[in-house]
């Protein structure tokens, strides 16, 4: 299970003990695309960090800055050396949060971004979800046990008061690879009772309980997956104003979290 | 493209020149099941580095020694902390290669392990393909140029010479996060024109181009994907006799690669 207060896991809680006496004073914010990220580089009037401990040669961009007592980070895996398309999904996606965690030491993750959305669990354009549990819904291996650590269920950090105060809907979310949905994906998102669908969660969520770090994940919805349009146009039409909401969301949860120790949230 | 002689990537032709004047002094094998990585590890009397420098409380297991004039580390991702079960999958291949890259500087990356084959491309169990070319077939983002980024199709480092000696098969890779083959995924291999279908390469192909190294893939066929019989079973039943034969393959390229610089592969 992932970091959260109620979990079971011995080291995150001893890790989260020594956290948790003290405000904030780091949190690391992991975006997929530039379009996310951008909106909340201006926002927070972050600054390239030409400087970052990543290894010479990865695309990957560190923005940081202060904003009341919190360093913000965030970093964007950048655009694909070969393609110059930003670098989506689950692999770019551990391979920042890992590297993130070992150079930065964040007291929090906040991995925000778009998502597709089921209007039959209550979701429409523009909500934003505060996920309580990721899942993957494309690594299906029939074997016992490796089955569940395919589907790889996990509850985030759990954070109530921040829900409430934000008054966030919240769901689960399913991560997989595509952007589509095909009939075995479908059937995995349905077991996984997912209410939003991405690239990135879970495995943002699965390197962050490796490394042992609270994990929170803020879900702006672009399409609807069980709608009429097809996903990519609906995507595409809606980008730009859903991360705008997605900026003032994760603004929202800053402010929230400014000054407050981890059991506050 | 990946790392190989005739590439165009200008890094990638730098960093071979530097390292192909001199032999091979060090490599890194990646292997992702214990039951894979244990003939191997017994083979050359590796033993295991219980000072890595991977981070506390990863599962990753570093195993070192000498053979020759090389240094052999393999390296596997260990038993899942969550579910106990070996680390498969694109996720775990990407960060062990990842910092391994980072903490050991290798010459050159073998990824070996066990792949499901295609007998109407000519595979049959037990065989031991030299991969020339890896791709995913369960990234489907369709928007244009995306939809190449999620392929990630690359040519693997270019080992004529090792190929020719060991008269081993060739053939595509196509890597996926699922032990079975919907019908979504089965399409994809076919667009990829594989022959071998695996859980880690084309992830292990994408990392070792990101921080160029470059990398051959050994896959030795444990089931027939397009046979009678279901994956699952015949993969479990063939299991233990093909990882013997992916020993002595392994050993049959690490005593090629002895002595020889990168071109002379």
């Amino acid at each position: 299970m992932a970091p959260h207060r109620e979990g079971s896991d011995a080291s995150v809680e001893a890790m989260v003990a020594q956290v948790e006496k003290h405000p904030i004073s780091s949190i690391l914010i992991i975006i997929a695309m530039q379009t996310e990220a951008l909106p909340v580089v201006n926002k927070f009037q972050l600054i390239e960090n030409p400087h970052s401990s990543f290894p010479k040669g990865v695309p990957w961009i560190h923005y940081h800055g202060a904003y009341k007592d919190i360093i913000i980070n965030l970093v964007w895996p950048g655009k694909d050396l070969t393609f110059g398309v930003d670098s989506v999904g689950t692999i770019s996606a551990s391979l920042v949060t890992y590297a993130s965690i070992q150079a930065l030491q964040p007291d929090l993750i906040i991995n925000a971004g778009t998502a597709g959305g089921f209007k039959e669990k209550g979701a429409a354009i523009g909500d934003v979800f505060l996920v309580s549990h990721v899942a993957f819904h494309d690594r299906r291996i029939p074997i016992p046990v490796f089955d569940l650590y395919g589907v790889g269920l996990r509850q985030t950090y759990s954070t109530p008061n921040l829900l409430k105060a934000l008054n966030l809907k919240t769901g689960k979310l399913s991560t997989g690879d595509s952007l589509d949905m095909s009939p075995h994906d479908e059937a995995s998102i349905a077991a996984n009772d997912a209410t939003v669908k991405d690239m990135e969660g879970a495995a943002v969520a699965y390197v962050a309980e490796l490394l042992k770090v609270p994990a929170i994940f803020v879900k702006a919805v672009t399409d609807i997956v069980d709608g009429e349009k097809p996903t990519a146009e609906e995507f595409l039409q809606n980008l730009a104003a859903v991360t705008a909401t997605l900026e003032e969301v994760v603004t929202q949860v800053i402010d929230f979290i400014s000054g407050k120790c981890l059991p506050e949230l």
